[in-house]
């Protein structure tokens, strides 16, 4: 019997349809090489070509509707119960399709808050309302939102164990980076080096490799999306990584601080930057469990910096992490218009998220890190091994 | 001074606002490791995480409104002559910029018809519509397609030469697998050694890994977008590969014909089959120059194959080559439902087009060629080396 993590999140799909009673999902593209709605590598891991219409009712049927050059393809899968192919008009078909269910309401994938949740463009939208004008179906359209939410958000034991395999790959690479970088070595060298470890452990990058990893040496530069520099590290100075790898199409992302020098030579501003992100990431940790908004997680964080005198970082606390380094969904964050309804989600059971923030000292640049944890029944569990001091290179 | 294929586009992008007389383009964009409007690659060649808008002026003003964490890298593209950041907002820095050109149309990334040109989610134009619904500007929106069709086919020299190289690598690779493959060997062997080959050669998939090449041996295949089988090759069989590789960020595409055995061997059917496909791009090749439709190249080809009493493949002639496999814009295909109105576009000096067609034989499966072109002022010239005779393989 066939079996792939798409099978497993396309079963999902249909018993989430169920929990939510929406009678159907409709997942509708073109071209996915060139524009790929983000939820096709969940329940599909292919390319569709001419116009396709993935349909999931909450009575468990999965039905591809897809050009006949595609069937071959997607037929070997094992995910659909039904694959119906077109050569010239995809509109009779899927017309049918949908007048076998009459769906009361069809979720389709458009979110104003969650990206991974919008992947039907507007051209699209407009040929989908065009081809059912004669039915009522274009009135019965919904967000698919809070649906693809949950597809996403709950992991399942398989989704985890490779989440868990790209977070202790990303430590082992940071482990043998500890011991190859000296002071005087410049961001790109550095950056370089930790690209030949990824290519070497046969992984890919969790986000655009151009800023992956983020090599921060030195007080000067803010951490952003930029890339790596000519900027060199150096003696007494910090030494920031943002990274994550992409492993069987799972993703990581961690932070971590080096120093260089021995831990007396560190400056009491550095200690204290350190000592109030660490303990704002391990006090949001504790506050982790099912049924709390992640709204509330950000907000202890983000009060605790504050406390310790320190600006608020300008951004969340924590994304998701699964297929892509920013999963989607629930966000801990603040409720910035940036992030629309976002940060009002509730943890669920299975949830990864990351727990990420910086504070500024006067001197000393930025000091910031990143974990990643999964929610539990209880709590949360560590997937990284949390930084508890920096990493002193002699 | 800065160079850089994006700046020329981005460039060439306010020379042709100007050439339609549009005011303004505006591209609207978020989390763009996930859901990357295809223009991208194109103008920026690099990510944005929060809401992003990117203006260009007829008057010939590049300006990029983006997160304040994205500033450094954006700015050292040196694209932009103007980068406005925010933290929690965009909404009012985007009016106000806006206001400043006060553009009586701007165009947008929506296209019915044109995959590459269909960049904005339903979402994000939601939000679009919100931040700017006291002003006119949602009145005001038009599509870009016309325009992204232009700058998306129009290669600069530059742009031409990165798909030439990708096109000669691509023949290497052919010619090196044509002096390992043997009868007997899988289908999935054949794409192993390919993959080696492009690693050693450090050039990416044109197209998703997991079928390109495609390799298909024997009579028994569609040829289509399904992956390499462990259906072996045979002596007295064909052997057809769809390939293309990325190279610096552009693409090639072409198919060729194997055939195990000596010249004398091939079957009539298939002779006559090769010579037709073969003919038939050449035919097409001939009428190409500057002011033709799309459609009019299709139609030599495919009235030519069934002439020769075979049906018509079920495929358009050709579509654009360049950062995407199939580009977008003008294609040489019929006017069928799924194709828009891309057929009816009009050819121009400087856009790359494959030329492929199948026929399909009765005994000894399909017969399927592409070539690359690029049409040039007085016709066009083949980027690729068309295949005139069946490689032999003793």
């Amino acid at each position: 019997m066939t079996y792939s993590i798409e099978i497993e999140k396309s079963n999902q799909a249909c018993d989430i349809l169920k929990e939510l009673d929406f009678d159907a999902w409709l997942v509708w593209v073109r071209e996915t090489s060139q524009m790929a709605d983000p939820v096709l590598d969940l329940i599909l891991g292919a390319d569709l070509v001419w116009q396709s219409a993935l349909l999931y009712t909450k009575q468990g049927e999965k039905i591809a509707i897809i050009g006949s050059l595609d069937a071959d393809g997607i037929r070997s899968k094992g995910i659909f119960d039904k694959v119906v192919t077109y050569d010239t008009s995809i509109r009779d078909v899927l017309l049918s399709e949908l007048n076998r269910f009459d769906p009361k309401e069809i979720a389709i994938n458009y979110s104003k808050n969650d990206v991974s949740a919008d992947g039907l463009t507007l051209g699209m939208y407009q040929i989908l309302q065009d081809y059912l004008k004669d039915s009522d179906y274009p009135n019965r359209f919904v967000s698919s939102e809070q649906f693809i939410g949950k597809l996403r958000g709950r992991k399942t034991t398989t989704e985890i164990e490779l989440i868990e395999h790209a977070v202790r790959i990303t430590e082992e690479i940071l482990e043998e980076i500890r011991n190859e970088v000296r002071p005087g070595m410049t961001e790109l060298q550095i950056y370089h080096r930790i690209h030949r470890m990824m290519s070497a452990k046969d992984v890919g990058s969790a986000w655009h490799p151009d800023h992956n990893p983020a090599v921060d040496a030195g007080p000067n530069k803010e951490f952003g999306h930029s890339g790596p520099t000519d900027n060199k590290t150096k003696r007494g100075h910090l030494l920031h990584f943002d990274f994550g790898v992409k492993f069987q199409g799972y993703c990581s992302d961690i932070q971590r601080m080096f120093f260089f020098g021995t831990p007396d030579m560190v400056p009491d501003e550095v200690a204290h930057a350190f000592r109030t992100v660490r303990d704002a990431i391990q006090l949001a940790a504790d506050a982790i469990k099912p049924g709390v908004t992640g709204n509330e997680i950000d907000t202890i964080a983000r009060d605790y910096v504050k406390e310790q005198g320190y600006e608020e970082f300008r951004h969340a606390l924590g994304h998701q992490l699964g297929r892509l380094a920013h999963d989607g969904g629930t966000l801990l964050g603040p409720y910035w218009e940036k992030y629309g309804e976002s940060p009002s989600g509730i943890l669920e059971p299975g949830n990864v998220f990351t727990l990420e923030l910086y504070v500024t000292t006067e001197n000393y640049g930025q000091v910031s890190l990143e974990e990643d944890i999964v929610v539990t029944r209880e709590g949360c569990r560590f997937l990284s091994t949390p930084q508890k001091e920096l990493v002193f290179i002699p």
